[in-house]
């Protein structure tokens, strides 16, 4: 899978964003005035560089148990998936339900609002499905601080992973410097758990999603995940391809938003995508196909 | 205003709107174990009641210069206005020219999600427009340690009133305990200063409307609020006529979502409205009619 993501990075025009990338890259040098941050290869990732996508391929395959070179299918991509409920109207009935689904179908996590996390987090204890929570969601527009607040009392009620919303405000008036910080305290604040950074991509334009990526990865994201689902769109393939070839085999890329079947799915993994977030996740590791939802 | 409000409620099928009030109020006196709960007739508001609405008419008299019987028109809206800016993809550009507008048009506030209070509260500083917040906008599914995380942070930036979400999920999945424990923990976080409780009418049946209405009142809201803008749909006079009759003279009901020109803010104001929220503010005193917008 990662080699077509890097084939795809490698063949569009890279030179803008290569020249992107690297004001990110000495915006956030300046910001630090320090050594902390990687060097340029290093952190404008490795899509150039087919020998150094193993590293990607091992993750995978540890995480997948797939060589990771062909999208698996049916059940195989249970382990792909975030299996998410996100939707307000969500009861503590539904919430038990998805639970209940997950450790049925071996999907990587359980993805849901921070108001159910300790419940999820309690429900899933002793399966491997992971409990994870959203943060400043779906705008992206809460406070740093009150970011980094939601965060800590996710992971101290038992949060695996964050995936928090961009602020996309700051990102589109170029305040990168506090797009950095934003991201920097949630993942200071999630005390070693990972950090997925969701780019709200339909709301963004190219140079947008190019800086958002590298900015995320800079700052230490674990993941770039595409959409909230709530933006008015969701994941495209063109889109992971770009986002993989910012930020390397050595970040994730999530796609999320709008996946309906297995066909979906695997078109985002052959992109570049090593995690889905759906809701529709029963419906693509059984081959159906399922209409809207969060 | 207030008489036509009361008048629309005391003409509704009024007996089952008591039967589900009296219930709320039950279960808030059993959750306190104590008579901090006002008594039945003043919890369940005065909407049954003309010469207790003179308070009402008082307060909105004081507040917006008329006489409150007669929705006013053009530029004295203006003071029933909560200038709002909640897009995600608002700049600070963006919100710099939201609070030119509320100065020159003298709306009632400007209402930002919580990263921007702080600029906003400097913006407006010596002008009698107030600066207001959103916390746990627009799902309501955060966390409530987290709402009053994110409430107590936009206070001391200098937020004037706080405008929260209600936790729908519990509300529907009828868990009044803790819808208003949430309520409460905001409210004790905003430290005086008042909390409106958008209920988000589009994704709720009535009985839900109704009980939302009651436990905000309870609870002490100062406001009960429609929606997020965000939800599919907007403010209904049916819907604030509902809240108003529930709510009684005692707590405000601001419409919001979906104003576009004069006649649909008068038409709110009408129904029983004493605070409209809207993004086409300008539109509305000047008489034209505004494109969508949050």
């Amino acid at each position: 899978m990662s080699g077509s993501a890097s084939r795809s990075g490698g063949s569009a025009p890279a030179a803008d964003m290569d020249a992107l990338v690297n004001r990110v890259v000495d915006r956030v040098r300046e910001r630090l005035q320090q050594d902390a941050v990687p060097p340029l290869p290093v952190l404008r990732g490795t899509w150039q560089d087919e020998t150094a996508l193993q590293p990607l391929v091992d993750a995978g395959a540890d995480r997948l148990g797939t060589s990771g070179s062909i999208p698996p299918s049916g059940q195989a991509l249970a382990g792909f998936i975030d299996h998410t409920l996100l939707s307000p109207t969500a009861t503590r009935a539904d919430i038990v339900k998805v639970c209940e689904e997950a450790r049925k179908f071996h999907f990587a996590s359980v993805c849901v609002n921070s108001t159910w996390i300790g419940l999820v987090a309690q429900l899933l204890a002793g399966s491997r499905v992971m409990p994870i929570c959203v943060v400043g969601f779906p705008l992206g527009a809460m406070a740093t601080a009150s970011k980094a607040s939601e965060t800590r009392q996710a992971i101290a009620e038992g949060a695996h992973e964050i995936d928090m919303v961009i602020n996309i405000g700051w990102l589109k008036g170029g305040d990168w410097d506090a797009v950095y910080d934003d991201i920097r305290a949630v993942i200071d604040a999630a005390a070693g758990r990972p950090v997925k950074v969701i780019l709200e991509t339909t709301l963004l334009n190219r140079d947008e999603k190019i800086a958002g990526s590298a900015i995320s990865k800079a700052a230490g994201a674990a993941f770039v995940k595409t959409s909230t689902g709530f933006g008015g769109g969701g994941a495209t393939a063109e889109d992971v391809a770009l986002m993989r070839a910012v930020v390397g085999a050595s970040v994730g890329v999530k796609a999320s938003g709008g996946m309906r079947s297995a066909d979906d799915a695997r078109k985002m993994i052959a992109a570049g995508a090593n995690r889905l977030g759906a809701s529709a996740s029963i419906a693509i590791v059984t081959g159906g196909r399922s209409g809207g939802g969060y």
